[in-house]
């Protein structure tokens, strides 16, 4: 038996469109109702025929639906949740995949009283964006975060947790409060710090723009795949997750100024100790199976790269 | 005519062993001596036949060499140099791979005068180490930095930059000073600040470290590859280009400052206007042939990742 039988998704980008084009692979007698506030967006979503209908407003877009996923920028849930509000079915539910949680959780209980809200993270993504960028197998072995109020409906919440479990997510439930810290290290603050020295790279006097991408291949090449993920997106994320980005922002200003300082006294064993602590993490990474075996990510090498 | 016929490689790491599998394969007429000071790497140099001969001493190693290319750690070049200088043949060219050039530049001047020496820096590796983590083509399509001094010899030099082009690489001259400046910024930094991360997160009391092992797939897994690259090198490295890394570093800082100010106070078009800018610079790495055009760097996406 499925979770859901009408699906609407209200946001079309690439975590939109790949929860379309899953729950077409792992649930395909689902009814698929898409919108996007952007026309040229929605048109794409016609031409590439993404979902069963692409409807011309939100609220017309959840009048039928027994799920409503919102794929927005984590500054618009409100905004979108109190569109819909008027035109969605008592007995729906509503989730989202914002990458921030405390304000979000809020934002729909204030916006959809009465309604079982079950907010949701699925901790997957790639540097593109766009109803064209998604992909069937995003959210396949990567974990989902459920942070549903404390007097949520836990009949709602199964469903909802059964199904990002049909799209290949692992489910996961914590408050939004928690989420938001996990996310701060994770996620967050190493986006701001990918974005942070990608900027400083490219303002440098001494070394042009254009050494840079030349030599980028020692290391700086990883961190301009981060840096070019959606400009949208991450501005909300570090307006709406703010206490927890700047609290853990603090802590890597600490240790990083603790490194300055034993490269300019020479202190080698402090370097050594700290290197060779930080293996271990990514080995562990890569035997969770969160993140690809090969080396170089897998990256192609050779002529044919 | 190939520009050299006895390739002698001290250092049998990821970089030495995949300059030995790449003669192998552009210059299979090539004599190839190999040396590490590690007696259970010369034993699976041995066991693999990375090279035609492996040698008991550096010394030994040389004193038939043409080329000599030092695959050692930034801090060990000049002792190396100092080691084989009584064995060297006259004629012999000396090269290195080290990601630090004025220190190294300097280092081996003082131990081994007279030699014609071309300091060089292949802008290419990966996080694994050892002599079975090499491969043939880990230097196709990458740059290869060479620091020779003012007075060098120009057809060592230009005997040097054959060698490196024939292994698939494109050459380029500079003076070690500057190069140390450009690294800095795309290879050394990037590094510092992966490695700081990774120590960040590991260090937190409200977010266990098994937290952040599984949902680092917000962004997380991305540094982690990095602050697992080889410790020793790394220590070498930031001890050998202190000056620069921490100009660098404290350019960065300044700008991560200028972001927290903007994160603090809600500044979204300051955050914004920066995530844009820092796309277009993804786009001329790709563009440029120095990174996977793929999404992802092509990470295995799905359940058979």
């Amino acid at each position: 038996m499925l979770p859901f039988a009408r699906v609407s998704i209200l946001g079309l980008g690439l975590i939109g469109s790949s929860v379309a084009r899953a729950v077409r692979q792992a649930m395909p007698t689902v009814r698929l109702t898409g919108y996007d506030a952007d026309p040229d967006v929605r048109a794409t979503a016609l031409r590439i025929d993404l979902t069963d209908d692409v409807a011309d407003s939100a609220g017309a877009a959840v009048t039928d639906a027994d799920l409503v996923v919102l794929c927005v920028p984590v500054g618009a849930i409100g905004t979108v949740a109190g569109e819909i509000a008027a035109d969605l079915p008592a007995e729906a539910v509503v989730t989202d995949v914002g990458s921030c949680k405390t304000d979000v959780a809020r934002a729909l209980a204030l916006a959809l009283p009465g309604i079982a809200v079950v907010p949701a993270h699925p901790v997957a993504g790639t540097e593109r964006s766009g109803p064209e960028a998604g992909f069937a197998t995003l959210f396949a072995g990567r974990w989902c975060i459920l942070t549903p109020a404390a007097d949520a409906d836990p009949v709602a919440v199964e469903r909802v947790a059964s199904f990002w479990r049909r799209l290949g997510a692992d489910v996961e439930t914590m408050t939004p409060e928690h989420h938001d810290r996990v996310l701060a290290v994770t996620s967050h603050l190493p986006h701001l710090i990918a974005y942070s020295i990608v900027g400083t790279a490219s303002d440098l006097e001494a070394v042009t723009e254009s050494e840079v991408i030349k030599y980028s291949a020692g290391g700086f090449r990883d961190f301009t795949r981060i840096a070019a993920s959606d400009p949208t997106m991450w501005r909300d994320v570090f307006l709406s997750n703010r206490e927890a980005v700047l609290e853990m922002l603090g802590r890597f200003s600490e240790d990083l100024a603790q490194l300055q300082r034993a490269i300019r006294w020479g202190d080698g064993d402090a370097l050594f100790d700290l290197f060779t602590r930080t293996r271990a993490i990514r080995r562990s990474i890569v035997e969770q199976g969160q993140d690809d075996a090969r080396e170089d990510f897998g990256r192609a090498h050779g002529p044919d790269a």
